[in-house]
């Protein structure tokens, strides 16, 4: 097989790397350039200024993330659950045969409600790989975290929770925003209350007014605000999943962010596992191996 | 007793009303003079501007909402629950003596979190003097909706949950925007939609997503969008409340919220009754009746 450009085309980034043909990582490379912040849409002008001295000599790049989405450089239709790299490897959107393709986002229409993911499946992918898990519970904090069930090496469903962006939202643009330091750092301490609160049933209506009323009673200050807030929503994320027999989750994602889930999964026993960036280059190149000729 | 002027001074609006010694409405005001947009912090000005010629001939006026914040014209000190319009009374801010006063907010820290409320409470007291009322669930919908429990003519405990507020920031800022009409009118069937959701256990975090997935897959359309995240939302706050034997909610604010609730409520078998602006003149009418000379 020749050799893989592996790229992460995102809403607000860009980031590449360049692998041998045993996957090991020959060089990284990122740059702002999302989804929502290409030059007149013109995503094949910004791929070549990023990536055209990495394209030579037959490699290939495998494209996962929100360049694959009706917004982006164009539409591969989601592939649905249960779905591995086989899946997805046989339904790639060529942009130029054999040369760039967009790796499919997977959608679960199994419930009443269906969900939907774009590049947190080939991280999945990359951390059974590098795990040697063909099973497991997975979770991508973020934005809109994911947490995906595996069995024998497929995703069979899974759930999105809006948990990062309502925290942008309530701490930068509510009322909540007036008395609390977003810019804070984590205070475990706060943080561990509010994952607890989370798990008094009160509500996260209800309890996110509480971050004000423990405020005005002079009981949460501004620092310790943000941490408490954190902790109710990632702690009411938390609260509807079924962990496995085994206790274990593997959460991947940038080490702040999966340093607090893993915070908050101790308060409930799991053994947790983490991958971060690796996990993508992983994935991609389990979907190239699958490939078929 | 002398005629009473009842103004309700809250956070974006300023209105009063003049009451004979019955209670009857002589005259309405209102002004965009919310306690943010009082020029210079100048309340006492801002007063007289809006009601000195009702204040003649020993007319006196009460004030509650959030003018008796630490952001409004002075500070009225929080009364703990259980409160009724007598310890509202024995506790005034008297501006002028005798003339203007400020009618304090209600505080409840029975609980591990404290909460609070300034101007519901003499709603609540208003529309247990209109109904007859001296036990009952109050639920004041809005941008901080509140639940109060009333004993014996006391609010015992009560409770906030950001419903409106959240409504507004995921309808208004969140990836949700994108896809949801937030103009159109009530869909009953999608709201009810999402009041059932909410009812299936998957938590707020998750059911938001869902605005989106469902709207990918062409399942719901930007109109039902928003009345379907209105259900979610309303449908959670619901979710947490243990409804009286007697199954009946006394629902106060404006009637197009109020009806949204009553929908809910009615899912659950609940009886509503609901009362408009006239709660807040009524209420502040009892509490001048129990003024100590």
């Amino acid at each position: 097989m020749a050799e893989l450009i592996a790229v992460d085309w995102g809403t607000s980034s860009l980031r590449g790397a360049r692998l041998d043909d045993s996957g090991k990582v020959l060089g990284e490379r990122s740059a702002p350039l999302g989804i929502l912040n290409v030059p007149n849409g013109d995503f094949a002008g910004v791929f070549e200024a990023q990536f055209a001295d990495w394209m030579t000599g037959g490699a290939r790049c495998l494209i996962s993330g929100m360049a694959g989405s009706r917004q982006g450089w164009a539409e591969a239709p989601y592939v649905a659950c249960p779905a591995g790299p086989d899946e997805l490897s046989s339904q790639l959107h060529w942009i130029e045969r054999d040369r760039i393709a967009l790796v499919p986002g997977l959608s679960d229409t199994q419930g009443d409600v269906p969900d939907v993911m774009r590049g947190e499946e080939v991280q999945i992918f990359g951390a059974m790989r590098l795990a040697g898990l063909a099973d497991g519970l997975f979770v991508l904090p973020g934005t809109h975290s994911k947490w995906a069930v595996v069995r024998r090496g497929k995703i069979t469903g899974f759930r999105t929770f809006m948990t990062g962006e309502v925290y942008g939202l309530l701490a930068g643009h509510s009322i909540l925003a007036r008395t609390l330091d977003a810019d804070a750092p984590l205070d475990e301490a706060a943080f561990r209350r509010g994952v607890a609160r989370a798990g008094e049933g009160e509500g996260l209506l209800h309890n996110t007014f509480g971050v004000r009323a423990l405020g005005l009673f002079g009981r949460l200050s501004p620092a310790e605000s943000a941490s408490y807030l954190s902790g109710l929503l990632i702690g009411e994320e938390l609260g509807g999943q079924e962990l496995p027999a085994s206790g274990e989750v593997i959460v991947i994602g940038a080490s702040a962010l999966v340093a607090r889930y893993a915070l908050a999964l101790g308060a409930r026993a799991a053994k947790v596992r983490t991958f971060g960036a690796e996990a993508t280059w992983a994935g991609l190149m389990s979907v190239a191996r699958e490939r078929k000729p």
